[in-house]
């Protein structure tokens, strides 16, 4: 069935595009060889072009931005919403009575358990039942529910990281290392938080600068806790603390995990080498070497290497992404190329950016 | 009179001291040995700990933001505006009622064609003849003047720049360059832009980036026109193009003038060198310097390079300073000190931080 | 005869790839279409792959680096040289014998005039008739000669900018400005410096910093000379004043050029937009429009934008684009798929990353 | 008899004074009011003016350098080495033949333990008497031997960090957490790699960049588990890696312990203010705070903040400081303050830069 959608061009609609994972999706998408983009809304900027607020897209995206109302998003293949918590669950069920396929990058279909959802953005969830038939778009442990989804909440940035770079020590119950105490020490970019004009974010505030933030309890953190249970079969203590650094994208997430005493002789290098051994977009580099962000700018590439130091029982995985494209709009589109029938990769082949 | 002030502290307040220019002025004002702190007014944090805004000063500042209501300003000996245009001129004249000297850090009292202001800034003026008495802050050019005045208004940091670098070639109606075409290419860092949450001086937006802004008009430039004519003695012709550059701190005026025939044989060196002999804050470099932003950074020093490319007819004036010491509240002590018979550069002798 | 060669793909070597221009061309040659790459050199790096020092290519480009011996060159299409100054010209006759047609990103073959070459790079040209039957690499005014050239002298970077944004006021002998007094004021990212181990390219020095540099003379300057006196057909007087900026990619100049009196009403956005009309790679941007270089970023586009403050008689040229791409790399494989009787845009089409 | 000093000025000279522990050196000791700066060497810049390389101290310094035959250390009363590894240790024995004490900003006092000394510095140690006789300059924890000391091997920056951050966990052998498995996960800014001329510390290699380093092993590693050992009586197992951040200045460290079961109790808030209460330079915050570096930028302060995520088992320090003051240069100055019996802050109580 999605196989017969390839030949004729996918009908693509974006709810929300004025904010930093909306333009990342326009840059990807209009390369895109087999999408037609369609449409693109927001309510406050109704009918200015998009390359007016965008000048990298001019000549590339000849389309303006418009209200809901006329966009015409039931007439699209799929609609991304690019938008706050919240939109996407709105608008969920009215889309999919038009055969309407929706790939929402906020967090409204990222966490099954309804009750955790409510705790952390203090809101109902507008669609239960839509959200029990959705995928978690994470295409590299989920790829099978992903092609037969209607719905697909795409994953957080950090989430992203953390559980690209556990997997492959926990799924199928392995007993590789110690579950109870994992931590995830993560730096992200700026551009994480988006375009909302917030003085935490400013050029004045964020430059030459670092701080850990949301130690407390952040969004993230329930929505890895969820699917490390899943790949684990059992619950994962999970240590996470964000960081802000001064770059515009690139998210580093530094993993360590204590490696239970009947795993020691446990080749990692080659466990993680060997999980991802197909997947087009995961790099686990050669023993020994440190990835870099700017590796990866502007790619969906995201690059992970194993260490043992001191060859003890402290692994340590060093995982490093965009986050505005694999933690984000490059995700979003590879959900998209799988959901109708695409190579995986088609329209995400861009060489990284360096320097 | 002023001389007897100096034994006792001068009382300080500060209104508004939320943006860079308040948070500088703490910095500077709390290492002055001659100032008491006495109050310093936001209404909208009121009550707050001005260190748990600005962390740098725990330790150094032990004050709250007040109401302005509650800060009893009219007991202070001066009282500076760290505020948006506007606040300044709406309080003045009940201070000065009460003898408190004022130093106006935003443009209410730079401009003194009140035609020319009120057109720029969009506002009519609240105390014409408080500006009228007032004097323009800029030391170098003015000294006598502000020793006794009530009022200053502190200048903007791209006239700072622009006027001290023009100066020696203008003041007294000197004929060497042509006046009717002077051209103005300055850059800026982004705190230039406040502590505003605006997306254009977002960490996203700003960094990894360049570009001119307000090249059809920018305030600064009828400021800096009024004191070039007053330095001249007639109208100059100015072009003035600001640039946004990726830094915090620092601003960097490159200054075009065509030599005129007559004055070919100037030494444009020595000029420099001896009009700014006795400056403690003006460092004219030695003949083929490049200064750098960074080389005062955090500190009150503006240097200056005289250039001459290949010889000819063009002269390049290169100026850089620190927009928020220099530009703004350094040059703002500096007029405290001068108003209050300090020596000039009492509580002004940092070193500038490189790296 | 060159559009026989498409079918086929082009047989490209590299020489000197570890620098950044030959990243770049890297990037771009990987994703070309139309592009076997099969060699590339480095004495020093000999046997490392490409992708060991570069991990963005990792999965792109399969290449190790080879002394120039095993590199068999000769058997190329053509080559490209992404080398200190010098080495083109001393292998240049070489390659011709065997039919290779040459690219040089370095300075060999930019400047005709062989004692103005030998003045500023201190080191006698090897070839002087290979550089009299080569173009001058800039596509927009040289598109002709180019398509019919056996050697290629890429421009450099500043020239790119200055030439593009002046050349509509001053070819064909148009009077239209004072020739004598153009200022060309040029703000460059620090990858324009290369990637050699220098201190002041360390990023403790040239972050959150500015500076002027080279401002008693600059290689480029007697390049953008020599060829503004081709496009003008008389000598053009410039002021050419170069400063480093703290971001790694993007180049933004600011000419500044006094109206002829005779000529104060053209309509100059008119003027540009015609002769950039049929141009896949110079924007001219809509009347009032602020470039910013990171909407280039990673692009082959160079955008302008024409303003005249006030309407006066003085005319603001905003010239920005990527001095990697537009300015070297981009520019070469630009040349090249001239030179092969490819589409222009052939390989760059990539939209500017942005943020 | 150290108080005795105080009264004149303490003769200060500077060995190596050309990278950035030098010139922060320069800066602090320049406005420090009980010092005279008599020498300054650099056999490679013999003649140049401090200030011709470092602009900022222009007016400040009038020294210039000069070869060490030329600059009389023998009659400082003090000497800083701010020089490569192995410089301190030959010179010191001459240096205290005539009663100058020495403060070494390098590794060569830093390790009681010669044979790990000389595996991670490949080199043998000059003076091993001299070392056993040195004290290892970190004041909050080792303030007597300080005070009495000749020679002091002033901490790494990374060190200052975890070992402050840990102490009240550890000192006396308190049994509070699990000691066989504390992670230290830092972060630094890029002056900390020195002024050296290297293609890993250019501005386009690491800006817009986050990377782990040496994560097979620091030699700050062996150095922190020294200290650590002392401190709990017995081996620490730590995990340390260490990233590159875009920045100048600054080191974040963010260290994870776990409590043991039996200290679940401890107020641990209580227990780092108390014991740092009298500490001028390290700032522990109230609870629930997120220090950022730019907090303190460009000053000798050190904040703290301790978490217990979720009020769980496991303890999240997060520690700030200048990697240049209290990292280095500060911290020297603070240890010769105690050394010369004067108040530990003199000259090192600025205001951190921010923003």
């Amino acid at each position: 069935m999605t196989t017969a959608a390839a030949p004729s061009r996918i009908k693509v609609g974006i709810v929300g595009g004025t904010g930093y994972t909306g333009v990342e999706l326009l840059r990807l998408l209009s390369q895109h060889p087999q999408v037609e983009l369609t449409a693109i809304t927001s309510r406050k900027e109704d009918g200015m072009p998009v390359s007016d607020m965008y000048p990298n897209l001019r000549g590339h995206v000849n389309l303006a931005f418009q209200t809901p109302e006329k966009a015409a998003l039931e007439q699209c293949d799929v609609v991304f919403f690019a938008t706050p918590h919240g939109v996407a669950m709105s608008q969920a069920e009215a889309l999919l009575k038009h055969k309407v396929r929706i790939i929402d990058l906020a967090a409204d279909f990222r966490l099954q358990d309804l009750q955790v959802f409510e705790q952390w953005y203090k809101m109902p969830h507008a669609c239960p039942p839509v959200l029990r038939q959705s995928a978690y778009g994470l295409v590299e442990l989920n790829r099978e529910k992903i092609a037969n989804a209607q719905v697909i909440g795409n994953p957080g940035c950090y989430p992203t990281t953390v559980l690209l770079g556990l997997a492959p020590l926990l799924e199928g119950g392995k007993k590789l290392i110690d579950t109870s105490n994992i931590i995830a020490d993560c730096k992200s970019g700026v551009s994480g938080a988006g375009r909302k004009a917030e003085v935490g974010s400013l050029f004045s505030e964020a430059s030459d600068n670092l701080k850990a933030y949301a130690v407390r309890g952040h969004r993230h953190h329930p929505e890895i806790s969820e699917q490390l249970q899943i790949l684990a079969g059992q619950p994962v203590g999970l240590i996470f603390v964000p960081h802000l650094v001064p770059m515009i994208r690139g998210m580093f997430s530094t993993l360590y995990a204590r490696i239970l005493p009947e795993a020691l002789d446990t080749d990692f290098q080659a466990l993680f080498e060997e999980r991802y051994a197909d997947e087009p977009f995961v790099d686990v580099m050669p023993a020994g070497s440190l990835p870099e962000t700017r590796s990866v700018r502007a790619s969906n590439v995201l690059r992970i290497a194993v260490h043992r130091p001191e060859g003890g029982n402290q692994l340590v995985v060093l995982v490093a992404q965009d986050n505005l494209v694999k933690g984000a709009s490059g995700q979003a589109v590879q959900n998209m190329n799988l959901m109708f029938g695409l190579p995986e990769s088609t329209g995400l082949t861009q060489v990284a950016v360096l320097p």
